[in-house]
């Protein structure tokens, strides 16, 4: 009994007719692998390529552009036995979630970020492009315009004024495949008018994404306090003892308790599915057994 | 009643004088500090900077070399009160663990990394230079023959066999302060021949850093593993409950468990200072009220 639930984002924003399309796209995708026997890994990384393709989500073709207008992607996987990978600041690569699975599988680290990441992309024959989009370049053009101060933008803008755009758009999945393995990824073009280099929690183990042989997370929102607070390690640790659903609710206490919002999706050992969200709103999707449903709330 | 506790990293090796000189002089530099009123992140970041500025240790000057014999290092710094910043993969700075102080205290970021970071650091002033030492050109001479396969260098060697190398001479620090704050930090060079662009547990917060207003912790050794199992976020977790002694104990066991080594310090809310290792050697210092101390073994 294979499940797969798919996230587009937490955050300030109102989830439309293409958000559906596109979560829906991204379960039925990896629907047909689970429903042929392909690996939860399979499924994740199937679902994150259909979102970061779609120009609607903030990942991949579309990912928001840094301060400098440049798009720089996280991406992260992790599978129930422990294994992960990841990418941080990944400037061309189309699909980061599968660069981030080939770090997992191809060499013995967790993390490669900037060009360093991209190189490694290259030698693996992954594709590249300009992932710039009119609308992002708008939207930065806007920004720019925001933090412009005295005639000069400053080096540093300060982004609490973004803060409810954080988790905008970032994609994210968890699945359990027949077999009972679990998996969960994480794909975001990050923060709008972030400094170039920054990391967010999409390339963090244990921030963004986590699994374990219990659980499976990802998770979305104010990314720097995702990664202070460790998340997605936090829900994923606490599902073993009470389930994914209370350890969702009880992550999104800890994230309450120190004032910062994020929204997150995650499965467990028997399938169950689970999902939460501390935003004004949050965008998924799912298909198990008992059907497809999607959520825009 | 302040604190300080350094390490000199984890692994194979056998400490010696120069270590035990090395860290002696970080503990002095921090204890001065600490006698006078300064942070606790104060005594952290001049500990590890005399540290770092030291060629015996695997961090600033003296780093190890990535797989085309250049210098990328690693450093993070948390604070009880959950600010932190951390840099990855930087190449020039001197003092990586000043810079990532400054992402802490000037960016709303917890994480730069690449060339974003050496940017970053450079708009802040800090001195850059050529970090590699002829011990560390020859080392990497070494390694190049010993990956030579077929007359060519593979483009990812297999990194198990410098499995006992790898946490060698990253260096970290825990201190308690006069007023009772807590800090914690780490800065290495990461494994010899890792691929460019790597990220280590050095970086990650949660993984080689972490600290709460019950503890403070350093972590280092299988920096994969300790990254995929978030070592410093457990114990600093569990030592709220079970002291900051045992908590070191408890995460040394999961480390057992899942087959990895690693080594960690740390300090908890009442000065305490902890430590413990699970790989062939490890060397520290510390210096409380109770008078100054080092451990090689």
């Amino acid at each position: 009994m294979p499940s797969i639930i798919v996230h587009g984002g937490a955050g300030a924003y109102e989830p439309g007719k293409e958000h559906e399309r596109g979560l829906l796209a991204a379960v039925d995708a990896a629907w047909v692998l689970l429903e042929s026997g392909g690996s939860a890994a399979d499924a994740v990384e199937a679902a994150i390529v259909m979102m970061e393709d779609d120009p609607i989500f903030n990942a991949g073709l579309g990912s928001s552009l840094n301060l400098e207008g440049v798009v720089e992607c996280d991406a992260s996987i992790m599978l129930s036995d422990y294994s992960a990978g990841a990418v941080a600041a990944l400037k061309a690569a189309k699909n980061p979630i599968r660069a981030a699975r080939l770090v997992m599988e191809r060499t013995d680290h967790v993390l490669l970020a900037g060009e360093g990441a991209d190189s490694f992309a290259r030698k693996m024959g992954l594709p590249s492009g300009d992932l710039r989009t009119e609308r992002r370049i708008e939207l930065h053009r806007k920004n720019l315009r925001t933090f412009r101060d005295g005639g000069e933008i400053k080096f540093m803008p300060n982004l609490r004024g973004l803060a409810d755009e954080m988790g905008i758009g970032t994609v994210g999945a968890a699945a359990m495949d027949a077999e009972g393995r679990l998996a969960a990824g994480t794909s975001t073009g990050g923060m709008m008018m972030k400094v170039p280099g920054r990391v967010g929690d999409g390339a963090v183990i244990g921030a963004g994404t986590y699994a374990s042989p219990h659980a499976a997370a990802s998770a979305t929102g104010h990314g720097e306090a995702i990664m202070r607070h460790l998340v997605a390690k936090g829900a994923v640790g606490a599902a073993g003892d009470i389930g994914v659903r209370e350890a969702v609710e009880s992550a999104l206490e800890i994230g309450r308790f120190h004032g910062f919002g994020f929204g997150m999706v995650g499965v467990e050992e028997n399938g169950a599915t689970a999902l939460g969200f501390a935003t004004q709103a949050m965008s998924w999707a799912e298909r198990t057994d008992d059907g497809r449903r999607t959520f825009l709330e």
